[in-house]
């Protein structure tokens, strides 16, 4: 099946650069095969419609996953999965030519994507001009991504670091085999491949009951499951400092045994897009999917 | 004048401990010298009134600079100031015989330090105990800290970096000498006693025009500010991933001249504090402060 895929797909390439139609294609019109191959053509709506129906999901009233450039009726030449829509990526699709990017992350740097947050902000026209010359669309799939069950971001953070065994759907607790803090973090960077982490406990400390909250849950709902699953360790993407941090900070000197591990946004949450990615395509086979990481966007000095 | 002070405050502790009076010092009991010293006794409330006074501030109707634990009327045994009131920093209080502690941030992980923000929250009710049994009480000095001109946080930034010829009050932007990217993380590391920081930008790139944000302002103003004053780089404490970090990777990859450096939220406004503590120290020279620096909670690895 998965031969038969790719076989498929390089056809097409051939056909495509054979006719020598790639400005078409960066036009976003979209390759369709023909009824010879049976090659199914999707619009940006069909592929949103798609993933809520395979997914089992129900249409959220009020949700940020809306569509924040491009026309839902536009035809899908490609996708482009990844956390944030960085410019790197937009340019990376519009190389791969694929004319959709499912984010799960906002585009204008702002959690419900509105254009006036920062009034007569340059960089971000200068975005929407860029995805409109080229005719791309962006998704925002956040809301769905983590009503999907499993979690999609903690179930691929899960398997990511090869911790399935230890995964439940609807739990952020994981009991793990006892490890030490700096063998976790060890195996957070390597499995997760992250640079740097920052961590608040004592390295030597066991850790055997990870709370996984990976992202940016936010002070209240890091705190409250500190409070209510007492684990060992929790694992968070990011965390407002005055919140968590200090909650973290002042727990220790108290005596709890609690640590803190804070591996960054984009990296903790990008397992999760990977991992929707792979159960995403199989169910379009005729529309090619790349996942492209928008990596940690920090030196570390 | 400062040796008489020191003179002072030795007369004090010695015939304290030869009383065996350490126990009532603990208990909040002011050590008042006598009309024959005219060393002149503080409540809590008569400091923050001297605080506002000198300060040429007027009093808010709606701050979060409240009185968070501890009773107004009591008198003051000494002040401790700092960023974040730790349980670390606490206890040193208690061991300064200081009963009072004057803190930019939050005492209770949220910004309006309601208690029941996490409902049951063991780590806060233990903490408050501790301050209770101790007769510890905290003000919290934010809003009043930053309506100071020059705002205290800014000054004392500019004056540890030695950047005041640079400083002008009530403008974020610095015109300073022409330094790289690299230097000037250096010089930050160096001057502000910072061991890690997180960077986005060209280190090679000129840096002339900067914004200083310590603390955290939040991802709209730090976006308006990199929009409105156009710097060469940012600096700020912290910022939500998802906003300011997000725009400077996109701005940068625009070709626009902008870079960022997240020093941290404590380390970035510590100086602040301090400064306020050699401002205000000489106007209340009966009582002394302490300034207890809350560090850099993390470990980074």
């Amino acid at each position: 099946m998965k031969k038969l895929k790719i076989n498929r797909r390089k056809f097409i390439t051939n056909t495509v650069k054979s006719a020598g139609a790639l400005t078409l294609l960066g036009g976003g019109i979209p390759v369709v095969a023909g009824k010879s191959a049976q090659k199914k053509s999707y619009t940006i709506q069909d592929v949103i419609n798609l993933v809520l129906k395979e997914g089992n999901l129900s249409v959220l009233k009020e949700t940020v996953d809306t569509i924040k450039t491009g026309n839902p009726e536009t035809l899908v030449t490609g996708i482009v999965t990844t956390m944030f829509p960085t410019i790197s990526v937009i340019k990376e699709a519009i190389r791969l030519n694929a004319n959709f990017i499912i984010a799960h992350e906002p585009s204008f740097y702002n959690h419900s994507d509105r254009s006036d947050w920062v009034k007569n902000n340059t960089v971000l026209n200068e975005k929407k001009l860029l995805l409109e010359k080229h005719k791309i669309a962006i998704w925002r799939f956040h809301d769905y991504c983590h009503a999907l069950k499993p979690d999609a971001v903690s179930y691929g953070f899960a398997k990511k670091a090869n911790w399935l065994p230890y995964f439940k759907t609807g739990e952020v607790l994981l009991t793990i085999p006892k490890t030490t803090l700096q063998e976790l973090v060890a195996h957070l960077k390597s499995s997760l491949e992250i640079s740097h982490v920052r961590v608040i406990g004592d390295l030597k400390q066991s850790c055997e009951r990870i709370a996984l909250l990976p992202g940016a849950w936010g002070g209240q709902l890091q705190v409250s499951t500190a409070e209510s699953e007492m684990p060992d360790v929790l694992i968070v993407g990011e965390s407002p400092e005055w919140e968590t941090v200090e909650y973290i900070r002042d727990a220790r000197i108290l005596g709890r045994k609690i640590a803190l591990i804070v591996l960054g946004h984009a990296v903790s949450e990008e397992p999760g897009m990977e991992w929707f990615t792979d159960w995403f395509q199989p169910k379009i086979s005729d529309i090619k999917i790349t996942h492209i990481a928008s990596n940690d966007p920090f030196t570390w000095i």
